[in-house]
C-alpha cells in the first residue's frame, strides 16, 4: 500500500520507517495538500504492522504539522510542504594524508616523547575524582580561580612577573586570547600595528577579524620602534623576548619608546610571550608587561610546555579591559573545561611543571648546540644563526644566497620539511637570505640526519653551496 | 650604594632585587644615558654579596639592553630607556558574589546533581591511561574523528538523522559553533534573520560579531515564516524543535517554506538543536537539516544533556562551507582540548550517554508536570503554559496582565528568581503578557516551595491576582 516497502532487517524502527516514507511523498508531491490519509486500522493491516506503530508514526507527522487531524473526519495531509528534496551532493575533496618527513624541521613543536604523562595523568585522575560539583556548570569566563592563582604564583617564581590573579583571564591557548583581543579592539581601530616578519597564524587570526596589518621592519634587537607610526587606538601585536621568527630580543631602549609611544596614541601592547620558558642562556627575560601593566596585555600559553591539545593560555589584561572582556569571551566560548583546569592547577600547585620546564631547557639547549654544530660541519662558514638562544627553532641565514617558497618545495619534495623566512614577511624582498628550522621535537640523531639531508636537498636547490 | 636595599627575607633571589633597583633607576631617570655602571667588584662589596650574584645581575640588564658593555671600558646606561612608571591603578570593582535564591528558576540549567559523575569519572581516567601520545600533539580543528563517528551514531540511533561523521565538527559548545557560524557568514552579509523572541546570549554572539538582526515573529508554531523577508545570502537562526523562549514546534508546512526561501535567496539556515533530546510526549522531532543537509548547518551540545563545563558541542556543516570553517575554526582557538573529547567518545560508545538521558527525560518531564500542577494550584485558571512538553523551561502566559523587566527585580528582591519573556524581545511591546520558568534543576519540593513564593511575590507586583 502507498508503495511503502517495510524493511524489518534494517534496525530503524518500523514506525520511522513509516513516517519516513509518508514525509517524503509529501515532500516531492506525491501526497497533495488535503489528501487524505489511509485510517490508521486499513494502514496496518495493509503493512502487516501493529495498529499502535501506525498510530505512533501519525503522531509523529501529527507532532511535526505534516498532517492535521479533524474531529470526526479523516486526518489530511498539511498545505505547503513541497520542497524538493533530490539535491546533488558536492563530491567530498580526498582527505590528504599527513606526509612523514624523513628530515622535520617545522617550527612549534614541542618534544611530546618528553612530555612527563604520568604524573600529569595522576593530576587528571585526582581532577576527576576531586571536582566539586558546582564546577560543572557554568563557571564565568575568567576561568578557575585556583588555576589563576597557580599561574599568578608560577610567574612570580619562574619569571619575576608580578601579577594580580584577579586580572589573570584563562583562555584556550595564546590564538584564542589573541582572537579575543582582536574583538576587544575592533570598534576602535581596523588597524594593528604587527612585527614583519611575523606568525602566520597569529597574523590570519587578526585579518579574519578584519584588521589591516601595519607591518613594523624587525631586525636583530626586535622590532624596530623608530619605525613605528603614531595611530590613534591601534593595537601593536609583539613578542619582544624572542621574535618570532627571527629570534631576537628587544632591547631596552625599544622596549621604552614603544611603551612611550603606545601612551602618546593611546595603543594597547599585545605582548605575545611565547616560548620564553626556554632561554638557554641567563635568565629569562623580562616582559614588557613589567613596565606598563595598564597598557600591555600579557600574552601566554602552556601549549609549548606542556602539550598543545591542552589548549590552556592566559592573559594579564588592564583593568580597564576586563569587564568587555569577559562580555566576548562569553560570546565567544563561554568558558574553559573544567578538568584540564583542574589538572594543570594540580600540575602548577605541586610545582611538576617547573621541574618539567628546568629539565626541557636542558634538553632543548643541547638540541640547540647539536643543530648549531650539524649546521658548522655541513655548511662551513656560508651561515650564521640569527637572534637569542631561546626558544624551539632557529633563524638562519645564508649569505648571498636567495630563498623564496620553492625552497620548501624543493626540500619538501626529497624529504626535508623547512621554511623560508621570506614566507612570513609581510612586505616581500627582505630577510630572503633566511631559513627557519624547527628542533625542539627531533633528537640527537634526528637532529644531525636531518642536517646531512638538508644539505644535500640544498644542493639541488643551489649548486654553489 | 646606589640606595639599594637587598632583603635576604622577602624570597626574591639577590640578584633579581640588584637587576630590579637599577632597571628602576633607569626608566625613571635616575641614573642617565651614558653613566658609567659600578664595577662588579665594587658593587659586591658595597652590598656584601659575592661578585658572582653581581655578574648574574649585570648580565640580565645587558641582555635587555639596559646597559652596554664596552671592550676595555666601564660598562655604562644604554641611551632612551626613560619612562614614567608610576602609574594610577584603576581601583578593582568589587567582585559581585552570587546571589543564592529561595526560588531559582533560571532557564537554561540541568540538574547537575544527577550528573552520572562516577561513570563519567571512569571515561576520564580511561581517557587518561589509554590516549596515544600523537593525540596530546595539534589534530586538527575537525574534532577527534572517534567522537565524530560515535556522534553520528548516536545521532542515527537518538534522533534518525543521517549524518557522515565527516560532515560533524566538534566545537566547544553551541555558543562557539554560532560564533565560528557568524564569521562564516560575516563577508556576504551584515545582517541575520532571527527569531523574536530569542535568546539573548545567541543574539549578543551575533551582534558582537557585527550583524543587525532583522527580527521574525515568532506564534506557538515557531518562526512565522510569511514574514520571513528576502536577503540575499543573509543567515537565518532558528529553534525549530523547541522554539527558545516559547517552546513552539515549528510546523512542517513553516519547515518547507523556510527550506525554499533559503534556496531561492541562497541564505544557509544556522538550526540550534538545543534541549531536543528532552522531549516528554511522543519522539523525537526531526530536524530541519534532515530537509536539505546542504542548505541547513545543524547544531546541538552537550551543555546541557551531560554538564555545561565540559564545552563539547558539534555542527553538521554543508560540504561548501567546511574549508571555511576549518580556517576560521584554526584562527579562532585552533581546537578542542583531548581529554574531554575521548571520555565523550567512550560515554557515547557504551551507551552511558543514552541511559543518562533517558533517566533524565524522566525526571524533567515530572518536574514539568509538578511545575504546571504547582502553577494550577497557585493560579488558578488565570495562566496557560505555552509550547510543546520539551525542554528544560516553560514560557507562561497570564492573560490580562504584563510583564517587563521590573517583574524581575521586584521578584528578585523576594528571592525569586524567575524572566519575563519581554527582555527576550528585539522589538519591543509582544509577549508581555508571558513570564519564563526554568525547573531542569529544581526538584520536586524546591518546584512546590518555588511556585509559592512566586504566587507570593507576584501578588506585590500585581494586586490583582
Amino acid at each position: 500500500m502507498w508503495g511503502i516497502n517495510l524493511s524489518r532487517q534494517s534496525g530503524v524502527p518500523i514506525k520511522r520507517q513509516i513516517y519516513e516514507a509518508f514525509k517524503q511523498r509529501m515532500m516531492i508531491g506525491n501526497l497533495e495538500e488535503g489528501e487524505a490519509m489511509p485510517s490508521t486500522r486499513e494502514l496496518a493491516s495493509a503493512l502487516l504492522v501493529s495498529r499502535s506503530t501506525v498510530c505512533e508514526a501519525y503522531d509523529m507527522l501529527l507532532a511535526e504539522g505534516f498532517i492535521i487531524a479533524h474531529q470526526g473526519a479523516p486526518t489530511r495531509v498539511a498545505p505547503g510542504l513541497r520542497v524538493d528534496i533530490s539535491f546533488e551532493q558536492k563530491p567530498r575533496r580526498k582527505a590528504r594524508s599527513e606526509k612523514k618527513y624523513a628530515a622535520d624541521f617545522q617550527t612549534g613543536q614541542p618534544d611530546l616523547r618528553e612530555f612527563p604523562r604520568f604524573s600529569f595523568e595522576q593530576c587528571l585522575k585526582r581532577a576527576a575524582a576531586e571536582l566539586s560539583l558546582s564546577s560543572f556548570g557554568y563557571s564565568g569566563a575568567c576561568g578557575s580561580l585556583p588555576l589563576r592563582e597557580e599561574i599568578a604564583a608560577y610567574l612570580y617564581r619562574s619569571r619575576g612577573i608580578k601579577a594580580d590573579s584577579q586580572d589573570i583571564f584563562i583562555t584556550a591557548g595564546a590564538t584564542h586570547a589573541l582572537h579575543v583581543c582582536a574583538a576587544l579592539f575592533r570598534e576602535q581601530s581596523r588597524e594593528i600595528l604587527i612585527e614583519d616578519p611575523c606568525h602566520a597564524g597569529m597574523l590570519k587570526t587578526f585579518m579574519y577579524k578584519g584588521f589591516t596589518p601595519i607591518p613594523v621592519p624587525v631586525d636583530e634587537s626586535g622590532m624596530q620602534t623608530d619605525n613605528l607610526k603614531n595611530r590613534r587606538g591601534c593595537p601593536v601585536y609583539v613578542t619582544p623576548s624572542h621574535q618570532f621568527p627571527l629570534g631576537g630580543v628587544m632591547t631596552a631602549p625599544r622596549r621604552a619608546e614603544i611603551i612611550r609611544c603606545a601612551r602618546r596614541n593611546e595603543n594597547y601592547i599585545i605582548e605575545d610571550d611565547y616560548d620564553s620558558e626556554f632561554r638557554y642562556q641567563g635568565e629569562p627575560i623580562a616582559p614588557l608587561y613589567a613596565m606598563d601593566p595598564q597598557r600591555v596585555i600579557y600574552v601566554g600559553t602552556f601549549s609549548k610546555v606542556l602539550y598543545p591539545a591542552l589548549r590552556i593560555g592566559y592573559v594579564i589584561l588592564p583593568r580597564l579591559l576586563q569587564k568587555r572582556w569577559i562580555q566576548l569571551r562569553t560570546c565567544t566560548d563561554v568558558q574553559n573545561p573544567v578538568f584540564e583546569q583542574a589538572a594543570l592547577t594540580d600540575f602548577l600547585q605541586t610545582r611538576r611543571l617547573d621541574r618539567h620546564i628546568q629539565k626541557m631547557r636542558k634538553i632543548y639547549g643541547n638540541r640547540r648546540q647539536i643543530l648549531l654544530e650539524s649546521l658548522g660541519d655541513a655548511f662551513g662558514d656560508t651561515w650564521r644563526p640569527w637572534g637569542d638562544a631561546a626558544g624551539l627553532h632557529i633563524a638562519v641565514q645564508f649569505d648571498g644566497l636567495r630563498f623564496d617558497e620553492s625552497v620548501e618545495t624543493i626540500c619538501r619534495e626529497q624529504g626535508v620539511r623547512i621554511s623560508s623566512v621570506a614566507r612570513y614577511c609581510i612586505e616581500k624582498g627582505c630577510h630572503e637570505d633566511k631559513l627557519l628550522l624547527g628542533y625542539g621535537h627531533l633528537n640527537h640523531t634526528e637532529i644531525v640526519n636531518g642536517v646531512r639531508l638538508l644539505c644535500i636537498a640544498m644542493c639541488g636547490y643551489l649548486p654553489q653551496i
